[in-house]
């Protein structure tokens, strides 16, 4: 299609310099063993290279293919793990299983296309992650909730869309780095979507269940706990009535009879609003439990989010915490859920912020499936017109030491398995994806759905090794290009920190659309998001000795790191305690003065950002470079609106003056 | 229909104490001398009175009437003015023209309903000023544009309404206290209201004018200035552009032919992202004589509103101060509008508060038609929710001296003309009205209707006398009501303000919606609408010797005055200066200190209201009882949220507590 709509899968990124020649003699021909849908789209995908880098098509042939494609080889232990191999017998990609044998081509391919020879292409790979999850927040209207790259490409005017080429292409973007699960519509089921768990519905689903299929992805749908209110004409939803249950087994029934692999439902419930259990008294394992019973007949799985607290909360009320919510509410519960229920944890307790602490939860629950819950879309995090490439956050978590087991209980061992050996982990994300013709509104947030697979896949590999490899794919294996773009992919997420909410206090945005500084902007309302900011000092002490105890929930050696000032990280420092501005960090400025130096840093480090994508005007795709750039021109403009109305916020709290003398609007 | 809808045209809100036989007697029979539209709408009005209290409808008859209605009698001389006699001959409502009889013989039905034997009622009046006009924001979706009493009773889906019978109830309510002219479309005219004066929809114009003009009143309608482009397909809207002039001119014969007595175009220009003549380098002269010269061959009128101002301001310049800014853009432009060109000022230089100033800009114009602009709907001051009876602002206005040419320049003489002797003047407000049952959100806010009406008749009116009437037409002429009722209206201004942002600084309110407390909510946005709180002091220094100079627009002394700290009075000090928190006003308390009173005694007024209110249950119509008392617990639960913020903010800024230890969120 185009440079922008292609990602990283665009193969013919550094056309010039690869060896054409090679690349047609190694796929002069390709045969299948054990071929299936799956199978034939990695055929296609081979054809595809080809075809961009004006290469012959690969002749079909039974045997004596250059390029061996061997679906179901039992020498490759790992479940959906592959083998690239060359030897005298040829070229030859083999899979556990088909979708195993998908992600080798997909990863041949793109080693091809960064300019590795076949031999250098040869390896032994696997997903180290059971669950790789994709959440859309679309709805059945084609707006997507909290997207910022169009709308959607599943719904409009809450139909299906006929035409499924786009879904298609979205299917291959996520298998090529591995993704293998997908929930189509928005957590927060709205009245018509409620609906399209109904036969009306069914044959529309059946068709996008088995493109995603044909690509190694289950796909899941998010459901209305008040379904049976609503479609069945029952006068509740309690999960423990029977005409509730009977109600949700035949809905099950429905749907799998029609859609025999789907994957299962995905459930946001008793949560800002939704309808859930507690409206009968019962807990969120009666829920989940009721609801996996209705599916586990079929294999059928029933993820249940933790993002659950009081949205109603009273800003007078100083005891009462948001963080506390997910483990006050499930911790209790561990142990108490079916083998087929998932319990999926934001990666923070409180709400994808540019800076807060792990979830206390993650990996708490050694009796119970659990997993991990990022967010792609950008929305507490510059929404796409940002720069701000994710996977150090994503990092920081997966490597944070829980000590849910002593030593070494990382976030990453829950998420692979290891650390407890549930039935089923692994990882979700929020989308970031819609119908923008570059998927994600600038390119270069392309770089943290690819991320987040390749993050999925193996959660070892660097930021920036993730990094090196977005950018040879999508911008070009130039290295001029690589040092401009990895110092800023790098930083980026620290730049974007540097101009909004300091130290893990978070929020102080603008309500309802998250975009732009109000540093007050949630401070007295229901969210339960509050900073405290008055003339002499800032931060929620969530500390056991004087504030709200949260520091508990976490093992120790963590919860005395944290509940101490003395060993509180100063990156969250405001988000475990209120201190004065005049507080020495570890960094030995005070808090007052890191304020003013972050928030100065962060627009001058956008500035540099600026003159360093200028450079890159004839080194890559010109789509590119005038979208970024565009993108680029709006972040300055935010960050100084940042910077200045944050500084004057401080500035008109404490009448402190920078010590560096640099403007500061009284 | 019911109390709630009849508002203060019940006539049986006394019955059980009238004299029914006296009322019978004198009522018995009708004639019309000089009979039209208008006079058979004022027997209509008498048959209404007959019903409602149960008596016989009186006989019409040609002669021997025991009422006489005559419209057209030389011997009343002022337009539109109207004699109540009683003699010999029998009882005689006359009128100068058909309108002032109508308006005779509202006012006779209204004292009879009081309960004034048809001897009190007897008298001579007549309407002051010459305009006296409704402006409803009405859009053709049906939506109001702050609005807060349901939906438009004009518009529905982008369609004029078939059923005609709540216009003339309206203007039945606007006649009885003596409105004479209306607008019936939003200021801010968009793509689909833009049509509504092309004959696809003038039919429809014509029956509403139809309507109106049976009442006595004169129909307008807001244009866009951009019609020639959206309809006329001319690529400008330039004023001094031949075709454009030409189109207008066009659109005008159209709208006149089909509707003959039209009153002319309601034009916001340039002002909030509405088109205007600033766009091809025109003044507001130019825009405005170019439409004037289009209706003025059909005796038309162009109302040209004032309030234009930079709306994409930056926070961070503290020289550019919106309260200059229709002064600015139109004294020097006195002398340049044409004949049938009327300049709408709003009352206050900014928008609607609480408290502000008085706009320089009225009676400043010796050679220009202007009229005063008021806001009946409850934008800024409880959204009919919050009781906030507004007349007394209003008066405050109304009796503001100017020193236009010397002392006794009141702004009340701008709007009768007798200041500068204009062709027109007048006044014009913003309806609160919509299709609520009781039209106006709370019953109480009926009582602001009905207020401006009484105010454009006769200005030296009092806010007490005009809260008598309407609380003796509305609820009760039982002295226990209006011992009720009169304390809470005539405070509810003042009740309003203590809750919510302090002398005369303004805003503080939720962005967008203006409703609920936000105390920074604009303080850093594009709108010129800053209070400038820090950790010493608060206000907008507006002097001319350290501020934005907008005092000096002010005749002297009134610059003087505001100019000097020491002459400010209080209840402006933050509009005009930047103060210490420690500064003493005159009450002799601090600032800080005033600020905490008067928002815990807020509170405290309304828990008054609602106590008081209770003790009416059994004397007032119930559905009236009901709806305001459900109102006033809303007003209380919403000063609680005000208060506890405002305090807090400013506790938080400054660290002082308050002097008698009350209860202030850390």
């Amino acid at each position: 299609m185009s440079a922008l709509y292609d990602c990283w899968l665009r193969y013919d990124t550094n056309a010039d310099s690869l060896n054409k020649e090679i690349l047609a003699e190694n796929l002069a021909s390709v045969s299948v063993e054990n071929g299936d849908k799956i199978t034939a789209s990695a055929v296609e995908e081979i054809e595809r290279f080809c075809k961009a880098l004006g290469l012959p098509a690969p002749q079909k042939v039974e045997s004596g293919a250059t390029l061996r494609l061997v679906a179901g080889l039992a020498a490759v232990e790992h479940k959906d793990g592959y083998v690239i191999e060359k030897s005298s017998h040829g070229f030859m990609v083999a899979g556990e299983s088909s979708t195993g044998l998908l992600y080798g081509v997909f990863n041949l391919l793109q080693g091809l296309s960064l300019g590795k020879t076949p031999e250098e292409c040869c390896k032994m790979d696997y997903p180290r992650n059971e669950i790789r999850m994709i959440n859309q927040w679309d709805n059945g209207d084609g707006d997507i909730e909290r997207g910022y790259a169009g709308r959607s490409i599943f719904f409009k005017d809450y139909k299906f869309m006929e035409d499924l080429s786009r879904i298609k292409d979205y299917a291959r973007i996520l298998a090529s780095v591995g993704i293998n699960a997908i929930s189509i519509n928005n957590v927060n089921v709205h009245f018509h979507e409620t609906k399209f768990i109904t036969p009306e519905y069914l044959p529309m689903v059946k068709r996008y269940n088995d493109v995603f299929n044909s690509y190694g992805i289950t796909m899941y749908m998010c459901v209305n706990f008040a379904a049976p209110i609503q479609l069945g004409g029952i006068d509740v939803s309690d999960p423990l009535d029977e005409r509730v249950r009977a109600w949700w087994k035949e809905a099950a029934k429905t749907i799998y009879e029609a859609v025999p692999n789907f994957g299962g439902f995905l459930v946001k419930a008793d949560s800002e609003g939704r309808p859930g259990p507690f409206t009968y008294g019962r807990n969120h394992a009666d829920g989940s439990n009721m609801l996996a019973e209705a599916v586990g007949p079929y294999g059928g799985l029933v993820i249940w989010r933790c993002f659950v607290y009081n949205c109603n909360q009273d800003w007078r009320d100083r005891k009462t915490d948001r963080a506390r919510a997910a483990y006050d509410h499930f911790m209790p519960l561990d142990g108490k859920f079916a083998d087929n229920v998932i319990l999926q944890i934001k990666n923070g307790p409180m709400d994808f912020q540019i800076r807060e602490a792990v979830s206390p939860l993650l990996g708490a629950m050694p009796n119970t499936n659990q997993i991990l819950e990022f967010e792609v879309t950008q929305e507490y995090t510059g929404q796409q017109r940002h720069l701000c490439y994710l996977i150090p956050l994503w990092k920081e978590v997966l490597d944070f030491d829980t000590y849910a087991k002593g030593e070494g209980s990382y976030v990453k061992k829950m998420c692979d398995g290891s650390l407890h050996s549930p039935k089923h982990a692994g990882l979700a994300a929020v989308s970031n994806i819609g119908d923008d013709e570059c998927w994600t509104g600038s390119p270069l947030a392309q770089a943290n759905l690819y991320g987040y697979g390749r993050l999925c896949w193996n959660a070892d590999l660097t930021a920036e090794e993730i990094a090196k490899e977005w950018v040879g794919l999508t911008l070009s294996t130039n290295k001029a290009v690589l040092d401009v773009m990895l110092p800023m992919m790098m930083t980026s997420r620290r730049t974007y920190e540097n101009y909004t909410s300091p130290l893990g206090v978070g929020w102080m945005v603008t309500p309802s659309v998250h975009y732009g500084p109000s540093v007050d902007g949630y401070e007295y309302d229901r969210w339960g998001t509050y900073h405290f900011a008055d003339w002499k000092g800032i931060g929620v002490d969530r500390t056991v000795a004087t504030g709200t105890g949260y520091t508990s929930q976490y093992a120790e050696p963590n919860a005395s790191t944290y509940e101490n000032l003395d060993t509180c990280p100063d990156d969250l420092l405001l988000f475990f305690h209120h201190v004065d501005y005049t507080y020495k960090l570890k960094s030995g400025k005070t808090l007052i003065q890191h304020i003013y130096d972050t928030h100065f840093e962060g627009v001058e480090t956008v500035k540099g950002y600026i003159r360093d994508w200028a450079t890159l005007e004839n080194m890559i795709q010109p789509d590119i470079f005038a979208l970024v750039k565009e993108r680029l021109g709006i972040q300055l403009e935010n960050a100084r609106e940042w910077r200045d109305i944050v500084n004057t916020y401080f500035y008109r709290h404490t009448g402190i003056p920078d010590a560096n003398g640099r403007k500061i609007y009284p």
